[in-house]
């Protein structure tokens, strides 16, 4: 893998593919919401945080081999029923456990994402970049209006983000060169992976991605092609 | 592979797959008004008609294993090379073959396809089951204003249509039983062979597929579960 210069001439971008959990739509929010309206006396919050926290250790077993390739609906599920069993949640027949696991399907958009994609997509090809499997994320899509030209998902590389098969995945598959295309995703390591691949960059803030109850570090990186607050920031810094 | 009862009961419909060149798109008018736009001294017609009638050939050697995957890109740019030999059309340059060969990005849509999806997509998932590549079907996609809530290939099954990998794609990638997926095309060979995987059919008529100098037959096949004009009348008879 080698760095390769980035070019800071934005009128070359051809692409720009989304991170999607967090960068697009608001994971934590939707699923504490969620969780607290079923009145299972947890706390949503703490609930929301615990699934995705057992996201990375779940897809590292497929990265490293120790699991065949498994869909993230099919990790969220193996991960959910430790939960239910961690938080004392027993009395969930297999049709609520489903149902449940689909609240990845049903995340709310950021105030600013639809409109922002909106401004974006009148430049640009604007696809997802995500773990997120393709039913997932166009479940999620269709639900949340988001705008997509077209859904790219890890489930087509057979290979997880922060894979470089994945940012290059995106250059192959619309035939440009690796500095064509930017990733625009609110986490440094997806950034910083892309970059190596030759991608350009856009970091999203979103400092309540995890709640109140964490802080987030949205310190602008020097290495980042763009910096925005949000979604509609990058339509402006990109003229849209 | 094992016939499988068809339900009638639309009812139980979630996904809408579209065939896309012929049943979405006017690739013959299309291709046809911009090979005569050129001035080549080419009849559009007849050169239309010869790019798609080497397509069947050239996916055969990629389904046999004599040529290995290939996307419908590179297939569309080998078929044109022979063509522009036969047609004794010599002044090109690589740019403007490239350029040529992308005409398969810029297919207009048929009058009703925009609105008939939109309609459509109100009540159900809506996407491509197309032989084209991702790229090609996105940019396509984005030309005509589709408004796909996911773009599915023969790219990410690495099987040409009618590999029956294909349509068991389409129910495995929405988590959904083959008859809950109905195959929306206007060629009965691409509606067979979903039939015989177990899903739905749609028959789009379009009588103009191959322009005003070939008929074709598009008498109804009562093993279809809906016949249809267009995609308007399709909106209608599934109560869009």
């Amino acid at each position: 893998m080698t760095v390769v210069e980035k070019t800071n001439d934005e009128t070359n971008t051809k692409v720009l593919a989304f991170d999607v959990f967090g960068t697009v739509v608001d994971w934590h929010g939707s699923i504490s919401r969620e969780i607290n309206a079923m009145h299972l006396s947890v706390d949503g919050d703490r609930f929301a945080l615990a699934w995705r926290a057992g996201y990375v250790p779940a897809m590292q077993k497929v990265m490293s081999g120790e699991l065949g390739w498994t869909r993230l609906d099919d990790l969220h599920r193996i991960i959910l029923d430790k939960l239910l069993a961690e938080f004392k949640i027993k009395h969930l027949n297999e049709t609520q456990k489903t149902e449940l696991n689909h609240v990845w399907h049903r995340l709310d958009p950021w105030p600013d994402t639809v409109q922002g994609l909106q401004r974006l997509k009148t430049r640009f090809t604007i696809c997802t970049l995500s773990n997120g499997n393709l039913g997932l994320l166009a479940n999620l899509s269709k639900h949340a209006e988001l705008p997509w030209d077209c859904i790219l998902s890890a489930e087509i590389f057979k290979k997880y983000k922060p894979a470089p098969e994945t940012y290059w995945g995106v250059a192959k598959v619309f035939d440009v060169h690796p500095d064509q295309v930017m990733l625009v995703a609110a986490h440094q390591n997806d950034l910083d992976a892309a970059a190596q691949c030759g991608l350009q960059t856009a970091y999203i803030e979103r400092p309540l991605e995890y709640g109140t109850s964490q802080n987030k570090d949205v310190i602008a990186h020097p290495g980042n092609t763009f910096h925005a607050r949000d979604i509609m920031h990058l339509a402006d810094l990109l003229a849209c």
